[in-house]
């Protein structure tokens, strides 16, 4: 997400902002609070084009999306627009599957494990980060998959998969739960996968 | 877990407190006092009165064990030992339905599941918190569930079961994912009950 060719000569004498690496960290600015006052889905780009005193033009320049913006202002070092992407596209029949084993690998660099264990841990002690992520995790990440499947009730299954997942990172990286903390990622998508499959796509199992 | 009849007084003139609130009171603080330097396994009974300066004989009269005392430190208003003793007695056919509904309504009272959110918070931002949690859980709760059923892997399928009961508490009562914050028990019965009972009981189930 490094700024491409700069444009903002074009913008001059409009009274907006220019341009360039302070516009950039303008709009970030703007963005962060915005979500942490009004929440995610309530946080428009072009509202924070105005925070910012920018074009609006200039924040789609910068950023692929509000999704990508509010990944910035957490500091969550991926893409989550392309990572959804990824997960749906291909075999609905191992979309559960493959939820894990991406999951896994955005959080195994230990730098970036950090960050999310950061987050993580906000989003559990701040209403404000609380808010923001299950705005954000509803409508971009576990909404999007859940509603990718055609299967019914959405918005349970979407949910449902994300408490896994959430109980995933908790359970694996912040309370390091032994047998959960040292398990390989293979051994991870073995036993989730079908897990996660089941949320997302399959009527659920009755007992025996 | 009230005080049961006084025997304090037999101890009297051996140089240890006698019994009386205080005495229970003093065991508390002692507990909480090693739970937080030493961890939940490495804690003992013995070590706890010598701490409060009683009789051993006197920590056992007022606690029903370690994990009994463990859960009164921690202000958790449940006895650990009784839960997971109803959910292990019974049709091993049944176990993940019969766990996912016992949790659930240990958290339901709106009083409890506050003192439980509390607990939930402070075990993900503080380290130690953390730790005592991970020992905890580790031993008394999901260890001994997936112990007794005799299936291969017991501490892989433990700390499985462990992820998605924390994932829930955290998506259906402190982030409030919306989907399952407002979803019936009897819902969430029906489709955490199977994937419970395939982590404790089951074989893993391989994409089709």
């Amino acid at each position: 997400m490094s700024p491409r060719v700069e444009d903002g000569a074009a913008q001059r004498g409009r009274g907006r902002r220019p341009g360039g690496p302070d516009t950039r960290a303008a709009i970030v600015d703007a963005a962060r609070s915005s979500f942490a006052a009004k929440g995610y889905d309530k946080t428009s780009l072009r509202g924070i084009a105005r925070d910012a005193g920018v074009d609006p033009a200039l924040v789609h320049h910068y950023f692929d999306g509000k999704a990508a913006l509010f990944a910035e202002t957490m500091a969550v070092p991926v893409n989550p627009a392309e990572v959804i992407s990824h997960v749906i596209a291909g075999d609905q029949g191992r979309l559960g599957w493959r939820l894990v084993e991406t999951f896994l690998t955005i959080w195994e660099p230990p730098d970036r494990r950090d960050a999310l264990v950061a987050l993580a841990r906000s989003s559990m002690t701040s209403e404000e980060a609380a808010r923001m992520l299950r705005e954000f995790l509803g409508r971009e990440v576990f909404g999007r998959i859940a509603a990718s499947t055609g299967a019914p009730d959405p918005q349970l299954r979407g949910a449902l998969a994300a408490s896994q997942m959430i109980g995933l990172v908790m359970a694996r990286y912040v309370v390091r739960v032994p047998g959960l903390a040292d398990a390989s990622r293979a051994e991870l998508v073995e036993h989730l996968g079908p897990v996660l499959q089941g949320y997302l796509v399959d009527e659920p199992r009755r007992p025996e």
